[in-house]
């Protein structure tokens, strides 16, 4: 098999609880040896491409922004240009709003005035986001959520509610479904990511934790999936190519 | 058709925003002069049956907390039944809590020490209930929801987040379904009306302005069913027996 380039998930994949992986930055070395290189995907939508370029640095390992495809990326990507004229209210962390502001999207705080709802992670959520919801919605405008993930770790390890549980209560709220999301392993994120690679699918690795999301959206992708089983335990229903210990073990399927 | 007896739907049918409904006293007399007389069912969690009976006793009509059938009653009698010797962890409003310990339920804050998780409507509902519901449901105890009411009226008509809604986003956080929920239409409340009724359900009716709710409840029952048009506007896949336009004119299915 010719590998071309690889495109790694963060949380899980290259850190635990925020801390390296034991062989993580040697696995990242040996990947950017390929002809393509490094490309990462992530479904936090809080932090920005840039802010990802500063941490892979801290541990060692040089790339830039626009080789960061994060679920707040792709979701920003898309509403300054789907939505360049309109004003978006925003259930979200300001991690997100801020990168909505730099790409230009209008955001507003009047439910009456807003041309689509954005539902992301935030610790702020509550019942008035719920009405919030409801006002927007019952003007029939267009609903996003930046991604699918019910819980993520938090800092001692154990889940906490992520964009997904936010996104589900206001679509059960309003019993109004969604219309797109914008993390792995969503259409809008395989397109993303294609976009991106210079070469046929298959000739590039996705390697991440989680089979849902991570293998899920390379198999989406027409690319070749790796496991590694540094992060969360193995569940879904799909296969991958390759299962190895860690990043570290990336070599064994080169 | 020998008519025994009624079960009165409150909001929408007695009261409307609060306001008694134009003829509703007069229905409630002509349907109390019945052999059996009057019983009121509500899904509103939050005020006991005793406020219930000063609310109608405030337009004219004189009852007793017996014939209450709230959805925070019958889950209270339910608690205070299959968990005596349990705490439970309430995500609700001050109204049910109250109901809750006037009946022995002990509550609980800590959900590592929680034995039932309770879901209901409250103001407050945040990030950090649905933090708190994912630790108790990690448990594996039961999970119950006061009602399934997913919106309702507010002070100005315009529909807010009901129980319905919080234990939907639990649910959905959290990839557990309820175990049971109290509120009409469910099995819990057949049976409480049922317990109730001195004779045979089908000479007895259920009146209010839902078809998901009141009349689906009656459906359940095997009781007659009548939809008043003074609510919510007709919806759902259930049709009843009888229609008329309001309460004060229940005589014409006597």
């Amino acid at each position: 098999m010719t590998v071309a380039g690889a495109v790694v998930d963060l949380d899980g994949t290259v850190y635990l609880d925020g801390d390296p992986i034991d062989g993580a930055l040697a696995g990242l070395e040996r990947l950017a040896s390929l002809s393509d290189g490094v490309w990462f995907v992530s479904n936090n939508p809080s932090h920005s491409p840039s802010e990802y370029v500063e941490r892979l640095e801290d541990i060692g390992f040089e790339t830039e922004s626009d080789r960061i495809l994060s679920s707040g990326a792709v979701t920003t990507e898309y509403l300054a240009d789907a939505h360049a004229d309109d004003d978006v209210f925003v259930i979200g962390a300001d991690g997100l709003r801020r990168q909505l502001r730099d790409a230009g999207v209008t955001l507003c705080e009047r439910p009456a005035a807003a041309d689509a709802l954005l539902a992301s992670w935030t610790t702020e959520f509550d019942y008035d986001d719920l009405v919030a919801a409801i006002r927007v919605l019952e003007r029939d405008v267009p609903f996003y959520g930046t991604d699918p993930d019910r819980t993520f770790p938090g800092t001692d390890g154990r889940p906490i509610p992520g964009s997904g549980a936010i996104v589900r209560s206001i679509a059960e709220t309003t019993e109004r479904e969604p219309d797109r999301i914008f993390g792995k392993p969503s259409e809008a994120m395989v397109k993303a990511v294609l976009d991106r690679l210079p070469g046929p699918p298959e000739e590039y690795l996705v390697i991440g934790d989680r089979v849902e999301t991570d293998v899920a959206l390379g198999e989406r992708a027409g690319m070749t999936t790796v496991r590694v089983r540094t992060g969360a335990e193995a569940s879904g229903n799909v296969t991958p190519d390759h299962v190895v210990e860690s990043l570290g073990d990336i070599e064994r399927v080169l």
